[in-house]
């Protein structure tokens, strides 16, 4: 059983961890170092791909203190060598005499931290506030479990569910505050991806910017990707050098997936059009769907979706986790369920 | 001055009058007699066409008891006659000293009373609560101002917008919670409408029906309207005996409305289809927007609304009143803007 010192030091690990900015394609870590008196000796972070992992950057801070140490961590320590060495052998090397830890390791390639742990002779508890760990890498566990990235499904409609105008156009449906926060969901994301209708339409920038419109440096910036077979021209701002951008051209939404999963994304933000919504919706490869809704009616134009529905049997619900108000506008997000709708008679 | 016991007594007007169910085409009112010594000698409400009046039922409890007393009324006493005698009248005949009323009399043809009582010597005060007191009869003071009904749309469509599958289906989008809604919502309009599309499509029964999905008595259901030019078969329930039904052959939605001025309609309940929904909301004719949002994508179908916007300037904004969720869905209830949405650059 943990202690409550251990379950004290796991929440301030889980603080630590959460208050990183993205660190994908690796996931959120945080890691507490407890002195055999229950003392803090040092609280560390996993901020990203190619630095330190949270157990190495909280054993750096405490030094030879470590030994006979506790390390707190929220996720089970690697035993695979990545861009870094394996945790599991930067907490032997500084001997540390137990490893408490949240999530287990799902990643088959890193897994197997906790058993060679023990076989080296360190006390290893798993499974505590397991639940809270793993809502730190919710994108990040899917993927790795399911070999795709999630995909988050972000559109802007008007209350009868229309993107567009009829003419096509279609830029500030919703407000600047529904900006803002796709924004902040962006930054969470390793690719923003759209349609080549949308980004010839549309021109859009697909990057993440800061309340001041500019830009977050180029390493921050998530992978823009373009789907479809039309050649879009270089003068158009996916090519500007503020981000990088894959181009796949291709219509099926598996391939891009694997495209995505060779470039190393676990948590793709999908922005539409509705075609290449349509295209993912269909396939059963949308895992949340963000919807901004403007308190507006349009009456004609294009919807924010182009499935293939042919009768009300084809309804496929959703699970709202969330409704709330956004500036002047309405934010939904929910997880699409599989099965078809219970309720229906 | 009201006293303080004169706006607790309005309070207890202003409950009664809520506590009715519809008195449409009448407006809901509440009066409280009070003795010189503040004592509550008769609360009465009016309990819709052709009873007595607010004043008369509280003037009838209290008989002679009235002489000298204070009549406290959610709307200033009418001085028309009517299916019964002026309020005004009523008033006097009993001897009543003073009136003190919230909303003024909109009606241009029963307005007058506070005059005709001061003139026979009353003290009368007007004003008091009268927000309060408006909000008792919205739609009633819309329809007697305007010389139209207070038009409600409602509608219910899945989060991209649509209202039916592409073979029609359209049944149960939303929930059993949501549709126990619309029946209290259908129950305080006094005209229940429907365009001949959807009367052929789904042959609804247009009634207000209480949690056993009985219909109310006959003499309590709003008129039942069908628009349009087709012939529905007399074997469509709209034409069962459960509740009255207009037809009005007709595509303009300013006839429809004078149809309803005849039929002393104020406040219609607009359930669609998305045609005739188009038709009211592109003249400008819907007051207040209810629509219900499932919790599902269907990806192709037919719209809530079928309108005529050409560009993105035909953008109608809509004021949200509320946002609630009714069972699994989302309702939201709106009032639309006649002004092009501010925000947009
Ligand atoms: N309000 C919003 O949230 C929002 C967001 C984005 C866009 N929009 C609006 O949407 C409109 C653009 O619509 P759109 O549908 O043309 O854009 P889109 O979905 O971005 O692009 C459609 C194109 O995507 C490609 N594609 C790739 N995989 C596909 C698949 N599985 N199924 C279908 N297409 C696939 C095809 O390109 P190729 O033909 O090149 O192969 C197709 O022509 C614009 O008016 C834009 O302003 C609105
Ligand atoms: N989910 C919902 O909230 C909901 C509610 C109702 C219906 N629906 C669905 O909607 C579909 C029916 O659609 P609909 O559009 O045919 O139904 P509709 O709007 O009820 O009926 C259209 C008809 O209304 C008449 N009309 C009267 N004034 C009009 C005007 N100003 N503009 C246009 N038409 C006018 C015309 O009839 P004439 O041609 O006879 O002159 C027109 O053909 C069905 O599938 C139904 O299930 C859904």
């Amino acid at each position: 059983m943990a202690s409550d010192t251990e379950l004290q030091a796991m929440r301030t690990a889980l603080e630590a961890a959460r208050s990183t900015a993205r660190t994908l394609p690796n996931p959120r870590v945080g890691c507490v170092l407890l002195a055999p008196s229950g003392e803090v000796l040092a609280v560390g972070a996993h901020h990203g791909a190619g630095t330190a992992h949270a157990e190495v950057d909280a054993l750096q801070q405490a030094g030879d203190a470590a030994r006979g140490a506790t390390a707190v961590v929220t996720l089970e320590p690697c035993a695979h060598t990545g861009r870094t060495g394996p945790c599991v052998d930067a907490l032997l090397a500084a001997g540390v005499a137990r490893v408490v830890h949240g999530q287990s390791d799902p990643n088959p390639e890193a897994a197997g931290g906790a058993e060679r742990l023990r076989a080296a002779g360190v006390d290893v508890e798993g499974g505590v506030l397991a639940e809270d760990a793993a809502a730190l890498n919710v994108e990040w566990t899917f993927a790795v479990t399911h070999g795709r990235p999630f995909v988050t499904w972000k559109y802007a409609a008007t209350m009868d569910g229309l993107s567009a105008a009829p003419d096509g156009s279609s830029k500030w449906i919703t407000s600047s505050e529904a900006r803002r926060d796709v924004q902040r969901f962006r930054a969470e994301a390793d690719a923003i991806m759209a349609g080549t209708g949308a980004v010839l339409a549309d021109d859009p920038r697909l990057t993440v910017r800061d309340a001041d419109d500019l830009p977050l440096p180029y390493a921050q910036q998530p992978l823009r990707v373009v789907v479809g077979e039309s050649r879009i021209p270089s003068y158009y701002r996916v090519f500007d050098r503020v981000a990088p951008t894959l181009l796949v051209q291709t219509r099926e939404p598996d391939e891009v997936l694997s495209k995505m999963v060779e470039n190393g994304v676990r948590h793709v933000w999908l922005e539409g059009g509705p075609r290449l919504a349509g295209g993912f919706w269909n396939a059963g490869l949308v895992d949340r769907v963000i919807g901004y809704i403007a308190p507006a009616m349009l009456g004609s134009g294009r919807a924010a979706l182009e499935g293939e529905a042919a009768t009300l049997a084809d309804l496929r619900p959703i699970d709202l986790d969330d409704v709330t108000r956004i500036g002047p506008d309405i934010r939904i997000i929910g997880t699409p369920g599989r099965a078809p709708r219970e309720e229906m008679p």
